[in-house]
């Protein structure tokens, strides 16, 4: 007890926890939201932007916590770095389902659910480690498989852009507005796919320092 | 005076104040820039370019004044991340103001003029906000008003970029060259407010620390 | 002897030369790859990936090592910081070698072959100057020179693209699918000019706090 200058210390996990929540969350609804009907996205879209504005309650808490918390779990800048880009893989995922939404594009190609699938998974370890994050446990095996699910992302991402911009034989080349509009969306989700890599280094570089 | 080391201490705000005032006055002339006749934009963008070149020296200046100082006012890679984010900013806004050039574009679409109009407001904050580092005053509304001049700057051009490649009906669309010209310089504009919200995040931090 | 806690301390310079030596072979085969036939593209692409997976194994031996010893020769963050820009610049090379390859585009325009005539100078400039970082010496030049190079790249990048989107009066433009395939490319390879500076930003930011 001598130690422990306040009891506001601990107060960052459940905080850590619940952003990544949301972020499995908006993840579900972006894999309902690419398997939908056209007509059927903009109401699982605007489910995914309230999911964002939880987000992004959870991420001023944290900052607050941050600006009235004299001792803190870890460095004040790996509090603030964790926050941000636990905030940032949310933002890229409401505006991929933003943009699916805004550009009205009809049928998806099939790569696209499986770049949501890879970020399903990414955010369902992302929320499985987060509350092992107060004792540091098993949190090595989380930044490897959210690395390795990087690449795999990597991977469908660089499929996806060769099969649009240069169509296997055979296929019809789509109308270069479309190969456009799919773009961004593709890179999009890849920058999801991106931000999750940096939560698991910021982690990782964490873990580095306490160990 | 015993714990003043060194008299270069203090030295750095003014830089930074002068980092801050080109960044307006170039903000200034792309809002010119954007109004202007395509016949007049090379003599403007020029301007652009010679305000980016005044930055960079203002940016070398701090610099070296981070090599030969002993006692830095804060962090010294806090003083290094905010010059290279106040530099990050002017090189945005001089690439896009390039951009329009050669490109040789003719009409602008609208939206250009507020992505620009956003810049110039959280050009004048950051502007007034850099005198009042030295004290640490009044730095929190200053984070704030940028951080939502971003929300409303991504506003703006996630609108603009939706335009673009799926225009409201009834509007003719744009040969897709013209497309992806403007996407460019859209892209560009809005990394230049994102730049701006690193500006802002850098100054948090730095106060979330002095607290 | 008394200051020598651990002999695994110095044993992260040579990493950091191969790491550098893997980019500068890299950038060899990447200007023999822009320089040959297009049938003979995949080849060399392949031995750019397999000096990428080389790098990746260098990155790993830095960060186990950085995970096993007590104390290092400089920041913890900035080895990480280190390690992670140079494992950059090879993903963007490799990035640009695949793209070149999966798009089968036929000739390519004159300015790539400038582009990555930069990144072979500034890989041979990054590769002479790891050996240095022991000693921190003459560092100076090197991170001079690899800006000044940056700025080069950037240069090239800019007609680059001026020239792809608004071709000179005379010039047929190229098909719209041409003009994404090639942007694509041109913007990898600035990328790759971009993390090169990073990597001399962090190498400043070592020497700076050693000062």
């Amino acid at each position: 007890m001598a130690f422990r200058l306040t009891p506001h210390e601990r107060g960052f996990y459940p905080l850590f926890t619940r952003a990544a929540e949301n972020i499995a969350s908006a993840a579900d609804d972006l894999a309902k939201l690419v398997a939908a009907e056209p007509s059927g996205r903009a109401e699982i879209a605007q489910r995914v932007k309230e999911t964002e504005n939880a987000g992004d309650s959870v991420t001023h808490e944290i900052m607050v916590k941050l600006n009235s918390t004299f001792v803190t779990p870890f460095d004040r800048e790996d509090i603030y770095r964790l926050a941000s880009s636990l905030d940032d893989v949310l933002d890229y995922m409401e505006e991929a389902a933003d943009r699916i939404v805004l550009y009205r594009l009809g049928v998806l190609p099939g790569g696209i659910s499986e770049q949501v699938e890879v970020l399903r998974r990414a955010a369902a370890a992302t929320s499985e480690a987060m509350p092992r994050l107060e004792k540091m446990a098993e949190l090595q095996e989380y930044w490897i498989h959210v690395n390795s699910l990087e690449d795999e992302a990597d991977a469908v991402y660089r499929r996806l852009l060769g099969d649009l911009l240069a169509p296997p034989d055979g296929d019809p080349p789509a109308d270069v507005l479309t190969v456009l509009k799919v773009k961004e969306i593709v890179e999009t989700l890849e920058e999801a796919a991106d931000a999750f890599e940096t939560v698991a280094n910021t982690v990782e570089s964490i873990a580095v320092k306490e160990a």
